[in-house]
């Protein structure tokens, strides 16, 4: 964590056997839960049960649905005009928290009792007071495991530092969502190396897909996801440097923000490869509502985080643009159907082709992205992401097997697992400067090919080549990392839901994707992969990306898409 | 030079002795010179006389001095209303810099024939549309030697590089320049590494103060600085990783902005280290005005670098705020007057002192700026600059001798000249943030000490700890590179000139600097080196730091501080 002395130092030091480890935090996790038992899971649902999200709807009282169904925005609405009270509306996402536990293995740290705490000062203070302490005041807010929360561990997935990383001080976005008037009460899960877009690690195990517990919610924000689906918080604080925050976003149906580097605080996160420059990660929201990104956004900019922490840009919130200021009435969108190495499953094609549709009903211009150097992309990505050959994941897991994601990943280690040499770096650097003004160029010509002579406004992508896939089967990040390495902003929304029976696909523009032989082993495993009854229940949802620093462009043009989706009609 | 494939490659393939590369370079430049005679130095001038700052005046007409007398802003005025051609205007620069040459041994590459083609064009498309091509039609301007200008050479000081680096395309600085009207006419001498803050490579040799010879201009934009100073050039782009645009222009009495990394165009620069990310440099103006230095960077923001070079941030210039908008009518300023490790000279306390007398008077608040980690920012700062222990300089130097300056910079090398392992440059990037964070935290509880409650809205600096130094005897860049390893904006102005007849140092508020016996070897030479005599007709220079990405703010800031030393008289 940069600038914070708090991090505890890292040693491995581990002395019990893994297991042991983990059996004393989840016995630890198990005795917080079980101090509130009115909340757990009072259905029996059998191991095999694929779909219960069905399940909090069913043991909540009317008014904890009422609540828990709510946006950031209307719940902070509701509790200031006092619809609701900050103690009741916690205590409805604790109880569907607990649930969605029992059922989804999403949470690490529970803390319902400190956060019941400061919901009732909170009660009391607008009591009193007739105000709140801030714009958030009341939310409840899950903090992925990563990030610092003050008195609480910060194990990150990891056995060697489960119970040595009792955090000293919140990390600046905790210490703002405090400060805005959240109410911090859990912290959920994320995989072993957080380099990884499912959600598994030897101290919690696996995080389950509501929808379908045979594939997964997507991570590193996994536990995020999982929770935030089942409506058992409003709004999760993830972090994105492959796909962290829109993969677990498009898996369960969520909207997710992935900001440019620099633009929203990200002080105070444990981690491995700490002090890395040459590719950083971005912490964003995951929500319900497109607007909800824009309120946490808009929450950060006005506590000026740039003055706490310095590798923060000075670029206020802009919410009028948001709002539409400077948006062109008609958009010119490019659609990215195939990055040349996986062509999506037929689902997300589908919705592509929807959406377009959608665009194009309303006046919109739709080009089609020329994919460029998308494998090149993640070639570049890993190396920058194993600088050191990957020596710091082998020293931090030499007391505990890998995960298969895990294994998988270290598969893709290049320079044979060795430290790259400062030379090396710098040319490293250079190529992925390279790559970025090449890109940016791209996307600059598209000048010549629309209607209106603007480069287009936005690229519309999968966030993935497939709906949330079966455990340990992610072989493709390509659709999210690559716009990690350009640093450009991207946002998920949710597309709809996939439903196997009777299922059939639409029909696509010719020669939009590749359906000749597998271009590539990944190629050949992914489409190997589909099978409707696989992703029954699946969520679908679709990225939009946007230029660097550009995020309230960015909302600005993803409001008038799903504008131009509600008023669209299937013909 | 990030994203540029125009970078010729570099091959330590020198096959002549270094004498011989210079000899051609040299005669290549007196080549051109020599095909204008009218322009050279017509009179006598002994080596040994010091001051030669009246001699372009005496040698021009009287039409020709009033066109070089004037800044960017009142000449791009003139050229558009016709006032004067862009062609005479070129012609009075080329003949001053002609004779700067001559007398200070500041220019590298020279092409008049080139500019003059252009300002005809420039005057025939004025005549012809009654139209400017851009805000800057017409300007002389002058480029440092490492920055790319297509078909010119980018010696960069090096031999190894001279004659092998004709650039195949312009910097983006340069092409905007271009664009926006300037006429490039002449590149300026750097030193060997560009490290150093003199200027002095074995190419050309060394380039002079030319208000005394002995003194150096400052460097690494130093041919900058020795040539604008003598009016050779209206404005001059410069960079600075240390303080290579502020020290030059302190030591000539000039204007001079190191703006935050990513606030202005930096691609298409050749020199060591490309590619390096932990510490950047960041380009910038050199000029005889305040209002040109924000001139210059509203013509670089109106042509939208940031589409073209990613790395730069997309903040558009706000010259409101330059112009006062949200700029405090009574200011609070903190004043550096010794940094714990070097006491500056007298002339430079009585500099800070006037100023403080001036700002008092008109109202503003003064604090003094305690001073913190002065030694460590230089320690750490040479570990960001030399992580690869000094390799690449080794190398491209190996059939070159070093020169002094180089000689002092390589004895800072860390870690016994290895190389840092990436596990050590991540743990030095970890400290540079917490560098970072520390000296904003201070910054921030300034709000402590103001009478405002706000935190002070700037810190007045010297610029260095002495006046321009002799030649080869800088030893101390800490007043500037601190405000780099902060990645603060900075920005320097003239505060009048040093005569040694006759000097009595102004008397100071009691404990403001150290006055015991020296803290360490660096003040004790500086401060051995102190002598009236030494330094007579030196001008002196100030700095005025401001927060990171804040440089409109700091030009505002600035304003007001000239505003109120002109209209401040001596008690």
């Amino acid at each position: 964590m940069p600038g914070d002395t708090s991090k505890p130092i890292q040693r491995s030091t581990v002395t019990v056997p893994w297991t042991e480890v983990s059996k004393a935090k989840k016995a630890e996790r198990e005795e917080r839960l079980a101090r509130r038992p009115e909340w757990r899971l009072k259905t029996t649902v059998p191991p095999q049960q694929k779909d219960v999200s069905n399940h909090p709807p069913s043991e909540l009282t009317p008014r904890e649905l009422e609540i828990v169904r709510l946006d950031v925005t209307a719940i902070a609405e509701a509790i200031r005009t006092r619809q609701y009270g900050a103690v009741e509306t916690l205590e409805a996402f604790c109880h569907v928290a607990s649930i969605a536990q029992d059922l989804t293995n999403c949470l690490t740290e529970v803390f319902f009792g400190e956060g019941l705490l400061r919901a009732q000062e909170l009660d009391r203070y607008l009591e009193e007071t007739g105000q709140v302490v801030g714009p958030l005041h009341g939310v409840p807010v899950s903090i992925k495991d990563h990030i610092l929360v003050k008195g609480h561990d910060t194990a990150s997935g990891y056995i060697a530092w489960a119970g040595r990383t009792i955090a000293e001080k919140d990390a600046v976005v905790v210490d703002i969502l405090r400060r805005a008037g959240a109410v911090i009460y859990v912290k959920t899960a994320n995989p072993q190396t957080l380099l990884s877009i499912e959600t598994n690690n030897n101290i919690y195990g696996r995080t389950l897909n509501a929808f379908n517990r045979s594939l997964t919610p997507g991570g590193s924000s996994g536990g995020e996801s999982a929770l935030i689906a089942m409506h058992g918080s409003p709004l999760g604080i993830g972090t994105d440097i492959g796909g962290s925050i829109r993969i677990p976003a498009a898996y369960m149906g969520l909207y997710g923000l992935k900001g440019s580097v620099g633009r929203l605080p990200h002080a105070g996160l444990m981690g491995s490869h700490d002090g890395m420059d040459a590719i950083v990660g971005a912490l964003g929201p995951l929500a319900t509502s497109a607007r909800d990104l824009a309120l946490f956004c808009r929450v950060m900019s006005q506590y000026e985080p740039w003055l706490v922490e310095p590798p923060l840009i000075e670029i206020p919130w802009r919410q009028d643009i948001v709002d539409g200021d400077g948006i062109p009435d008609k958009l010119s969108i490019a659609i990215l159907w195939d990055d040349g190495v996986v062509t999506p499953h037929p689902p997300i094609l589908d919705a592509l082709k929807r959406t377009q549709d959608a665009l194009t009903a309303a006046g919109h211009e739709v080009i089609a992205w020329e994919p460029i150097d998308h494998q090149e992309a993640w070639d570049l990505i890993t190396k920058l992401y194993f600088l050191d050959g990957g020596e710091e994941y082998r020293e931090v897991l030499k007391n505990e097997p890998l995960v298969p994601q895990t294994e998988w990943i270290m598969s893709q280690v290049p320079n044979g697992g060795k430290p790259y040499s400062v030379a090396e770096i710098f040319k490293l650097n250079l190529e992925r400067e390279a790559f970025r003004a090449k890109i940016a160029a791209h996307w600059n010509a598209t000048r010549t090919r629309t209607t209106s002579g603007r480069y287009v406004d936005a690229v519309l992508s999968p966030a993935a080549a497939t709906l949330a896939p079966p455990h340990d089967t992610t072989r493709w990040w390509g659709y999210t990392s690559y716009w990690n390495l350009m640093d450009y902003s991207a946002v998920v929304f949710p597309a709809g839901r996939f439903h196997a029976t009777g299922y059939k696909s639409v029909t696509l523009p010719g020669g939009v994707v590749h359906t000749g032989e597998p271009r590539n082993d990944t190629e050949h495993f992914i489409r190997a992969q589909w099978d409707p009854q696989t992703y029954d229940n699946a969520p679908v949802g679709l990225q939009v990306v946007g230029k660097r620093l550009n995020e309230e462009r960015l909302l600005g043009v993803l409001r008038r898409v799903e504008e131009a989706i509600a008023t669209y009609h299937d013909p």
